[in-house]
């Protein structure tokens, strides 16, 4: 269905009011009564558009899949990868993000619709970051490209959502073992881990 | 207060009803009123342990704290690591673990009682594992060392919450690649052959 510019303005008005209570409350006490009334339509008019909560899910994992498929190039870049991709991380709109990722893994762990939702999510990414890597660091195993770059994956999520200490600065013995552990992730020249 | 028997187990029956509702349903969905029921106590009885939800989650973050700590020896022992930490992985154990603790950092993003009970469980485990990697390692630098252990804890944290191919085993691939990364991490010591 082709929507019209103001359709596409109020489902995106949804989702961004869906965003803030999730964020504020919670996956279960966000309602889409309250989510109508912080976007400014009615509950009617917000049901035209999605069905459900998961629904609303399904939009905002979407979009942010379109967003990390978009940076994933400077992502996989080695130099300076911790102070690039973690150490924006007093901006609110990280914090967000943070929060709402972690609020759709919660609940995924108990609806099989958000955790088939988050799994395709997670295959685009991954088959994207495959490419990019045998492109760019030359590696050509399959098995071991699929290895590092889900290496990556969880150093990325344990670092995003690491619960102490997000608000210190990263030291300067991090940054040397970061680009140490990641010249070993990805190397310049193919160095085998076979021994 | 010194407890008599009958009220530790009272206690560790309403700990225990806590983390399957909150496993079930989710933090805000377990009410103190279904959890008295699951331990076969009246809502009364409960609040005699009890005053709310945050009291219940310090008891189950100080219980799993300790395994951890006690545990922690084996777990900073790099061969096999993957294979040792992570293959257990099909263990309903292990997904109720997954799931309580992903429930506890979500609401720890909204409750600041909880993100210190969150954060002093983590200088706990930070400290020993300091201790620890200190003697088996013989790494001396200070800095260099909390540097290592964040990285293991930021790719642990993120290995348990991977969203993904929970259900795949982890390839030959993985396999070596995790025990090349830690062995970086973690070098053997280096033994002088000068006499």
């Amino acid at each position: 269905m082709k929507r019209s510019p103001t359709q596409e303005q109020r489902r995106q008005q949804i989702i961004d009011a869906f965003i803030v209570h999730v964020v504020e409350k919670g996956f279960h006490r966000a309602s889409m009564a309250e989510m109508a009334k912080t976007a400014g339509l009615s509950v009617g008019q917000v049901y035209r558009y999605f069905s459900n909560k998961e629904d609303i899910i399904r939009a905002v994992v979407e979009q942010k899949t379109e967003e990390y498929l978009a940076i994933m190039e400077d992502f996989l870049e080695k130099k300076d990868w911790l102070a690039r991709i973690f150490e924006q991380k007093h901006s609110q709109e990280f914090q967000i993000e943070r929060v709402l990722n972690m609020e759709i893994k919660a609940e995924a762990n108990r609806s099989p619709v958000l955790a088939e939702i988050q799994s395709d999510a997670d295959r685009r990414l991954t088959e994207h970051a495959i490419k990019l890597v045998r492109q760019r660091y030359g590696l050509q195993d399959e098995e071991d490209i699929l290895a590092r770059v889900q290496f990556l994956v969880a150093l990325t999520n344990g670092l995003f959502h690491r619960s102490n200490d997000t608000d210190q600065p990263f030291s300067q013995a991090s940054h040397r073992l970061f680009q140490h552990m990641l010249n070993e992730l990805f190397p310049d020249q193919v160095v085998s881990t076979q021994p």
